[in-house]
C-alpha cells in the first residue's frame, strides 16, 4: 500500500519500514554521481539541518516561523543509503519524516558571502529528516537539545548525489516521497 | 594573569582570547600520543556531549539534574588545537567555558552493553566546551537547539589523546585550567 505525501507533510503515525526518495534520483535525465554519493557518507563530518523553513509546517506543528534560521546537527552515523531500512527505536511505534532537498557542501567554506554562497554547493541530494517526535516534544518543553530525537542510525535516508549542473534552479523543483508502510502489530 | 577554576565552574564574564589545557597533557608521566591525535582531528566525525552530568554546575545554572544523561553534538569543526585562539563572535563579548575529560572512541560502536563499554575507549584528552550562553538561555527558553551556542569555529579546543594506559582510572584525575584573559576594551 503506497500513500504519497508532499514536503512538509507529517505522516499520521504508523511503522514506516521503508521509504523510497525516488523523482529526482530516478530520472533518466538525472544521471547522480556515484563517486559524490561515496564520497558524501564516507568523508562527511557533519549534517546542519535547518528548521521552521517551511512555513506551512511550522505553523502545522503549531511553531512559530522564527525570524532567523533555527540549525540543527545530524551525525552523519545517521545516514541510511537508498533502499536501506528505517528503523524505529522501541519504545516508540512510529517517526516523523520530512522530504528534504540536501545541499552537499563540496569544500571548505567559512564566513562565506551571499554572492558567493552558490560557489561551494558540490551538488544535492534528497534526504529524509526523520524525527522521534515525541522525544523532541519532552525536550523542546524541557529546553533541551534535540539530538536524541534526530540523531539515531538511520534518521537520515539520503539520495544519492545529484551534480548541480543536472539542477540548475534548486528552488523550483518537486520533491515527493512514497512511503510503503506496514501496520504496526 | 592567571586565575585557576576547576572543572564545572562557570567564569566570570571577560574577553577569554587563550586558554591552555595543560596538567594532564604537559606531565612528564603522561606521554601522549601524537599520531591518536592527528588521526582525531582528521578522521573524528562527531562531538557528543553530557550536559548537566554535574550536579553543582546543574545547579549553578539553575538547572534540574536530568533522570537521563542529555546529549548533545559538537561538529568536529568546532575543535580548536593546543596553543590556537579561541574566538568570540561578534557582537558577544564573552563566552563560557567548562573543562571536561574527553573520552575518545577509538572504534565503530552501537549498542554497546556497559559490561563492556570501556573497550571502545581510544585514549582520552582534555578538551573546553565553549558556551555562548546568552545564545544558548535564548534557545532554551524557545525550545530550540543548543547548535549555534555550543557549534562554533574554534568552540571545542583540545589537547592532545593520552592512552588509556596512562590513565587508569578515569574516574579519579583531576583536571583544571588557566585562563589567560585580557580585560575587554
Amino acid at each position: 500500500m503506497y500513500t504519497q505525501i508532499h514536503i512538509g507533510a507529517a505522516f499520521p503515525s504508523t511503522n514506516i519500514v521503508f521509504a523510497s526518495t525516488t523523482r529526482i534520483s530516478k530520472s533518466p535525465k538525472m544521471a547522480t554521481s556515484y563517486s559524490a554519493y561515496q564520497k558524501l557518507l564516507s568523508v562527511g563530518t557533519k549534517i546542519v539541518a535547518v528548521g521552521r523553513n517551511y512555513a506551512a509546517h511550522a505553523k502545522e506543528l503549531g511553531n512559530a516561523v522564527p525570524k532567523e534560521p533555527v540549525l540543527f546537527m545530524k551525525p552523519t552515523t545517521s545516514y541510511l543509503e537508498n533502499g536501506g531500512k528505517i528503523e524505529v527505536p522501541e519504545p516508540l511505534e512510529a517517526l516523523d519524516h520530512e522530504v528534504e532537498l540536501a545541499v552537499v557542501i563540496g569544500r571548505r567554506a567559512r564566513d562565506v558571502p551571499e554572492a558567493t554562497a552558490m560557489d561551494y554547493i558540490g551538488g544535492y541530494a534528497l534526504a529524509l529528516d526523520m524525527t522521534a517526535r515525541e522525544i523532541q516534544s519532552t525536550a523542546k518543553s524541557a529546553g533541551l537539545p534535540w539530538t536524541v530525537a534526530k540523531g539515531q542510525d538511520t534518521f537520515t535516508p539520503i539520495s544519492s548525489v545529484i551534480p548541480t549542473a543536472m539542477l540548475p534552479n534548486p528552488h523550483d523543483v518537486e520533491l515527493w516521497l512514497k512511503v510503503l508502510f506496514i501496520p504496526y502489530h
